[in-house]
């Protein structure tokens, strides 16, 4: 078991990470003082699989708790949703000290963190992320949000949770492409802060496919702890700090639009997205064609795509220009300078990104 | 013309105050650096008044703007407008450099700093509030919110706007009704804490009332100037310390519910509830008659009422209890000690309570 902290004065709070993490649940909370009552938002198979458990170790510690079922996909995290989840949890009681717990993957973590910033002017919130993706990210650093259809979490609030509970043995649950698709951010944390990361997935990818518990605590853990020192330094992304964590995220959000969401996951997204600055810094002379050979290959073992497939170049380079982070015309890229480290570059011109993009179509 | 500054760290802002503060605003706002954009959100009158007159201001100083009106009544503080009005801002122009105005009255400010708190996690805004209530109260300190029907303010967030110019010659677009309903809260800065503010208020009603703008910014000023303390000191409402704001309110929300929030303003219920807590003050001795007298005097000289007419006792009671305040049977009251100076309370027993009521019944 392994505990991170993310400093934020008044607002910090712990990462619990490993196998059975879940079980501490109950007193964990109850030394925290956050309330009595439990409102807990999860999926149905992630309440199917351990839904009455959690109740049960909540109620050891004398936590009353309600679960509440919603959508797991991206179409719950609406505003609409969000209001009827807030009008549900005042019918839980007005006079109980209600506090919420978000179970599940990002969708239920953004969206009940966005809930618990606006009931009553913010109340106590719990993160117990149940995918890969939301252990290694989303739980962590207090971005909660909504879509309109104008854009994805347009709506939203930076919101920290008073815990982050990391179980990684609910992580079984997942199946391949839900794995991989987490895999992808923890081998961008790699890239971007940490080289021994790196390291042990490329010499790992094995035990991590299998899921070896181990394994999973290892890769966990190294993630938070770099989610953490980053989000304690740059908590609402004013200091330009957190943008290195949108390493490889700006053509892969490109590709994800391009292909309607439903082409690639958001981590097969992000590897290719990885792939093609991997490329650019290479053609800028920043890393050598090793180490982009290096990435490939680490992508290729985790089952990532490497390739991108029944999209054409005009689309990704149009969904490209239409990405909420750019002003005007001006464009900001997170380049890589070895594994493990990164330059910010600007204005990269257009016929680099598509000599990037083209080298993997 | 003057200045009051919230102390809040990097969420820190100035309150400027006087007559025509409003010509203040394009260069003031450009200072800021907060954007070329305004959505302003108004009600119709003020825009009748001064709507064209502010866009002329920003625009000399380069700022766009646009105006959207929203009916001026406590069912404007709902979900679904600010739902509609996220939606319209962000057809406003996401390439845009947004921010928002709250030009109007508390229901104005209530709404607008809650769109602003979650549009894209956040984005500036400024309140130019139009009546004395919200110049002296709701504009200051970032309580931002909406209704349920379960309850008043039990959506929002606690999010600062980046300038408050409270324009005094605007108050002239005032009634007789509405400028005294403001008028009970500055009797409430006098009475919580300063002694001087509130010997101005018996020694210059008829100024205040014929709106004098040397008397209208001198209240301003010191309601300002206190509330701007207190928030410095408890933004959020943790270290107890925004509680003496509650002076008078927990009789006075009441008796508002209990009238159904058409028999009485807020003012007015506000004045009646600061006129039990006098007595109840009385009965515990930590005042004297006259200065309960002095009390009463001073919130008739402003018209407003001194006898609560039409509304029995079981109900204000009832409603009472039902203050989302209260947790379990616990009360808690802000009594006063001497004018200027008041003393926290709990579990006043509901005799005492009753006693106090059945006084000016």
């Amino acid at each position: 078991m392994k505990t991170i902290k993310v400093n934020l004065g008044k607002r910090s709070y712990s990462i619990i990470i490993g196998n059975n993490a879940i079980l501490k649940a109950g007193r964990l909370i109850k030394e925290l003082k956050i309330g009595s009552d439990a409102y807990i938002i999860t999926n149905a198979t992630i309440n199917r699989l351990y839904g009455l458990n959690l109740q049960k170790i909540l109620r050891a510690s004398g936590i009353n708790s309600k679960i509440k079922l919603i959508p797991d996909s991206e179409k719950s995290k609406s505003l609409e949703l969000a209001y009827s989840l807030i009008k549900d949890i005042s019918r839980f009681g007005q006079k109980k000290k209600i506090f919420v717990i978000a179970f599940g993957g990002g969708v239920v973590g953004d969206l009940t963190g966005f809930v618990a910033s606006i009931y009553k002017r913010g109340i106590a919130y719990v993160q117990i992320p149940t995918t890969l993706l939301a252990q290694v990210d989303s739980s962590i650093g207090g971005k909660t949000g909504v879509d309109l259809s104008q854009g994805k979490n347009l709506v939203g609030a930076f919101y920290q949770p008073k815990l982050v509970l990391a179980d990684t043995r609910i992580l079984n649950s997942l199946g391949q492409k839900q794995l991989s698709s987490g895999l992808a951010e923890v081998i961008k944390y790699g890239l971007i802060s940490d080289k021994k990361l790196f390291d042990f997935l490329e010499a790992n990818s094995k035990d991590i496919l299998a899921k070896k518990q181990s394994a999973l605590e290892f890769i966990v853990g190294a993630c938070a702890g770099i989610k953490a020192r980053i989000v304690s330094a740059d908590e609402k992304e004013e200091r330009g700090l957190r943008t290195i964590l949108n390493f490889g995220h700006t053509i892969g959000h490109a590709i994800e639009t391009a292909g309607n969401y439903t082409k690639y996951s958001h981590g097969e997204a992000v590897a290719l997205g990885m792939l093609t600055v991997a490329e650019i810094s290479k053609n800028l002379k920043l890393i050598d064609a090793a180490t982009l050979k290096k990435i490939e290959t680490v992508i290729k073992k985790f089952k990532l795509p490497s390739k991108i497939e029944n999209l054409n170049l005009n689309k990704i380079i149009k969904a490209h220009y239409l990405d909420k982070k750019f002003i005007g015309t001006k464009n900001r890229f997170v380049l890589l300078k070895k594994i493990g480290r990164t330059k910010i570059a600007e204005n990269i011109p257009l016929e680099t990104i598509a000599y990037a993009i083209k080298k993997i179509i």
